[in-house]
């Protein structure tokens, strides 16, 4: 009997999307960062104070990942900044191939940096490359500390993990979550990942996040082939 | 050229293994719930608390889903309830094999209900059957309450909304979080969702979820056939 091998051509079909994304992003020298994270964990929150903080320094665009609604994408759309909303009707993660046709509707020449927000979820979107140039997992404080040894696949593989809704720390003993231990085990399974704790409602310790950005478009603007 | 419908073959498989289940759940008059959230809003919590509450009350069992560790398992084996651990090594929802596995597992006959704590994710073990006689979703309002329309299926499967960390909600202005907006758009998709709003971590308004599942467990073991 023939056996096929059905998961090996999805992958690679996604690959050659991905592959294709990351050529057009480097031709046009735009950084490209694929933001993934549980639901709730302030994806979106921390977008719209980004966009809005460093408006005049860098032109960013947004790829909207839901499997319904388009909340996400309005909230962008407040900051003027460009944004297309992608529906996974039901998928779990963002593929490639839906974020190469978010490009086509993007004006990408005007852009240095792109966010694709992904479907909200801490396990299947690590497992599906879309072209970025980098992934930044989010973590909110009251999702708990234990979630990179618990989920350690996105830890592993992002250059980024922001910490988010530090806020709720304030008030000691509102939320149990010890700081160093995520830091451990993040770097644990990942010993270059950049590690910011913030708070993208009251800005807090944010600035930190703009410069790693800022340097990071520079660095893809400099290194990139046109 | 013939085509090989394999997506429908996989799901028959965990039907007929989900079925299975749900005969040998009935034959034994023990009641199922398989509860599913986002990562950390709280499944452990409660499970912890409600089985510490309910000693003497009815016995119950766990089936830990999980990704990667067993720091779950080991927070509900310190209540001394039976509790069986499946590590998923990566995948993103549990089976209903794995949990037919885990059933040969657990001491079922002494028992009056087992929850299953599904993998972390809002999404993907909604479209799973394991032979469950119910859903339970849990939500933190640390997640915000947009949280129904935008992942709508398994608020649409689900007999009851837990609506977890209310005590976040009682410093004014710490999240916000419209309860009214979530039981709204809740009952819009499913008009039979029972939605118990509570904190496992205080205790607070916990008893019209003990009495609904003290209830459930009662029917259950009444109709269910030997």
């Amino acid at each position: 009997m023939q056996k096929i091998n059905v998961g090996k051509k999805i992958l690679s079909a996604n690959e050659q999307y991905a592959l294709n994304n990351s050529k057009l992003l480097a031709e046009r020298k735009v950084l490209c960062l694929n933001m993934i994270s549980s639901p709730g964990s302030g994806k979106t929150t921390i977008l719209t104070r980004t966009i809005n903080e460093l408006k005049g320094k860098i032109n960013i665009g947004v790829i909207e990942g839901d499997i319904q609604t388009d909340f996400d994408a309005q909230r962008i759309r407040a900051t003027e900044a460009p944004v297309v909303q992608i529906n996974t009707e039901g998928a779990c993660h963002l593929s490639a191939a839906q974020v190469a046709s978010a490009l086509e509707n993007l004006p990408v020449d005007g852009l240095d940096l792109i966010f694709i927000e992904n479907v909200g979820n801490l396990v299947c979107p690590s497992a599906f490359e879309l072209g970025e140039n980098g992934k930044i997992v989010v973590l909110s404080v009251a999702e708990g500390d234990d979630k990179p040894a618990k989920y350690p696949v996105i830890f592993a593989k992002s250059k980024v993990l922001l910490i988010n809704k530090i806020d709720l720390l304030q008030t000691k003993g509102q939320v149990d979550f010890d700081i160093e231990r995520v830091k451990t085990d993040a770097r644990k399974l990942n010993k270059a990942i950049e590690i910011f704790p913030i708070s993208a409602k009251t800005g807090e310790s944010m600035t930190t996040w703009y410069d790693w950005l800022l340097n990071s478009a520079r660095q893809t603007s400099c290194t990139s082939k046109r």
